[in-house]
């Protein structure tokens, strides 16, 4: 490979484009470019270019930019059309769709449909409806409001405040459909060292987040500058006494301190309770 | 292509393979494998695979699978080591990394760095705590609770009750960390034919909510069956009177019944009032 030397501060333009959200095609992009971290990109996304005529406004668009490195391009046009005229640009293009179609044609010995992106579309099936749902019931069983309908959670998670439970519940339910509730500990649970008696019950469905006491007192301070609550003691104090709540009850637990929503989701995933 | 015969009922298993946390992964192979509505597919989603030994588990429960049809996997891992384990196994393989890193590495003149998927950590930049607090923006600017906040708001959704509002603002933040409230048009607004003061003011971050009255009536009959509101003249005249309103007002609109949340969200990102 030849490393020809270029200025690394430049930035290279990126688009990515779909004849559908753009979403995945965001994704796998970043994905693949967050391993050029040395190198300065300059992102768009295009959506749902789903004429000849808006392939050519972007092509045109690109052999008007006048920088000096070339772009790249992610698509994930399904349209053989589209995606003919795409790859005539003055541009890298990675066909995804291109790249793999093909090949799975031949495995499946079956025509693709060459129908637009259905990924993040309502679906024919049961499944969008089912998500919508999740999410209403995230939003109704947040911060134990109610107790009334836990018996239909797939998981209850538990944690400190703060710890990031509302928004894990938020996106199991968006992303997987997961009927994910999430109750707070309070003070007295702390003292009693026991669970309360909702949870106590259920306790096959019950998912402990663990914090570190730092990274819980910088964001409670945020939301509540130099108070008892926000206090390192506190933070201390309460990530201690889950811990050993945690263990004594054997509740899975998973360590959020670092971790993304997207990550501390998908490792909750494999403790479903489902029925 | 040869395209030999076999029974296009019998399931064919279909691995989703990621060192992180799958979702981009999944969501390629889903969009490829839509493409192909007649066959039929069983998915698992492996994970977290960041070992030789969770690769090496992986090909030995392929090499057990009795299924006549050889399973396809879609895989996202990075390091090379683990690709060329997984390459060896009785599978057609997708090496989506493998596939496009070494034309980005030969374009880019750069060796990529073989780092861990990156695409939904905390990342190293200020993005992801952006978008939790997004997440808290739309919770507590979510139906008009408060308007204190709403001139932090990038967008401001407006539509009839049960329009999908909620889960819009929340799929905004959390994607895209965009600060999205949402605030409901009630009956007195509908009988005066004009925005309460509070909107009116923020009109140029206003964006409309539209849905067909059926579609209105079938959402609602499930959340207050038989009910006044759920009832096809209530819905016919909120979405008429609605409807009116956005065009007078001149409000951009996005049709929202045959769409998802994820097709809702993207539509509207080119509105935002972005400082």
């Amino acid at each position: 490979m030849i490393m020809e030397e270029y200025d690394k501060n430049m930035k290279r333009q990126v688009y990515f484009v779909s004849d559908s959200t753009g979403i995945t095609v965001e994704a796998l992009g970043h994905s693949l470019l967050s391993q050029f971290q040395d190198l300065r990109f300059e992102y768009t996304t295009l959506r749902y270019v789903d004429s000849l005529n808006k392939v050519e406004n972007l092509c045109q668009s690109i052999s008007d930019n006048e920088s000096e490195l070339r772009p790249l391009i992610f698509s994930t046009l399904v349209d053989g059309q589209l995606r003919a005229k795409l790859s005539k640009t003055d541009a890298h293009v990675f066909d995804l769709m291109g790249e793999f179609l093909t090949p799975l044609e031949e495995i499946l010995r079956t025509q693709a449909s060459s129908a637009l992106g259905h990924t993040h579309g309502q679906g024919p099936d049961k499944h969008y409806e089912h998500r919508m749902d999740a999410v209403n019931f995230a939003l109704l069983n947040d911060d134990g409001i109610t107790t009334k309908q836990l018996d239909r959670a797939d998981i209850i998670l538990i944690g400190p405040s703060r710890s990031g439970k509302t928004p894990t519940c938020l996106y199991l339910a968006m992303q997987y459909g997961v009927y994910a509730a999430n109750y707070p500990l309070v003070e007295e649970d702390f003292e009693l060292m026991r669970l309360p008696k909702v949870l106590a019950q259920r306790h096959d469905r019950l998912f402990g987040l663990s914090i570190s006491a730092e990274r819980l007192h910088q964001i409670r301070e945020v939301r509540r500058p130099d108070s008892e609550y926000a206090s390192i003691k506190q933070c201390q104090y309460e990530v201690n006494q889950i811990g050993i709540l945690y263990r004594e009850n054997r509740i899975p637990t998973c360590e959020v301190t670092q971790r993304s929503v997207e990550e501390i989701a998908t490792r909750i995933l494999p403790y479903l309770h489902l029925p």
